[in-house]
């Protein structure tokens, strides 16, 4: 049946979900360039959670949408920031639309080819992540950042590809600002 | 390649679409209930805008998102409220979701079998329209009525049907407020 929640456009939150993830930093130990880092984090008795999302799950099949919000935390590990694993899509033909709505950071986008993008996201802001292209979100403010996405409900998530080489790019703090730098890890 | 454009959270202009469609009274004859009304009004001289659509296509192929902004003027035909054509999806497996930006509006949902559905928008409602439904939105408000909307850029319009047999409902103004009445000439 056709339904409605709201979306608040000033906080982010959803009225209703179907489907919550909470992601802390022990689940993204293999996605952060600082395993050490994250390693005395988590030996200090600290897991915080890095990324939380609220899904409207339609059925898994050809035609149905999902959508819901990502919030990201504000932090970091070493001087990567928190960021989501990134992902391409199982069915690499599946496109994904984002839409902006609370705090600032970035979107990196990534094909098997190599070639690489990054596009800052912040309040109204939307972005078209095209077929192919592995993406994944980082929070480079110092608040929450949050933003709305719809995708392909049969899209799926393709986790390991990322876990095993990587992005080719890091977002970094340098001097206070966030940079692009290489990944010296990054497997072609 | 990932782009990104700017949507107005508050105005709902897009900066950048690579389509514009303009549709004006009379390319809605056939879908407004009162003809008559909607000939007295084009003899006169006047043809107004009854809705725009800012989209950002994509290659008409599986996978990839359409999205972009609607905008539908105040106004009625007769007592009928300003509206889109509605339609169903050509690859009826295919769904919809709204974002309502500005104004206040309804969404008129309806399947083959004569099911309906009648849900309000407005800023920050988000409506999932599933496979297999029609979909039609009016302008119940005074002033402009916009959404933001994200589909699959191959499920294609077939407003053809909709031209012949029409809605089941039509949304109407009763004592300066917005009704949802049968339709007489609705062919089931």
């Amino acid at each position: 049946m056709p339904y409605a929640v709201l979306l608040d456009l000033v906080t982010a939150s959803l009225s209703y979900f179907n489907k919550k993830s909470i992601v802390r930093l022990s689940d993204l130990r293999d996605f952060f360039f600082d395993k050490a880092a994250v390693d005395r984090t988590l030996l200090g008795g600290q897991n915080p959670i890095v990324y939380e999302v609220y899904d409207n799950s339609q059925p898994q099949s050809e035609g149905h949408l999902n959508f819901g919000v990502t919030v990201i935390s504000p932090g970091k590990v070493g001087s990567e920031y928190f960021m989501t694993r990134g992902h391409y899509h199982t069915k690499e033909h599946t496109s994904e639309v984002y839409l902006g709505i609370e705090g600032e950071g970035v979107i990196l986008l990534q094909r098997r080819s190599g070639k690489v993008a990054c596009l800052p996201i912040m309040k109204g802001r939307v972005i078209y992540v095209p077929p192919s292209w592995a993406h994944r979100t980082i929070n480079t403010g110092d608040g929450k950042f949050s933003f709305f996405y719809v995708y392909s409900a049969d899209a799926g998530h393709d986790y390991e590809s990322i876990r095993k080489s990587g992005f080719a790019k890091l977002v970094v703090e340098k001097g206070g600002k966030p940079e692009v730098v290489d990944n010296p890890n990054f497997i072609a």
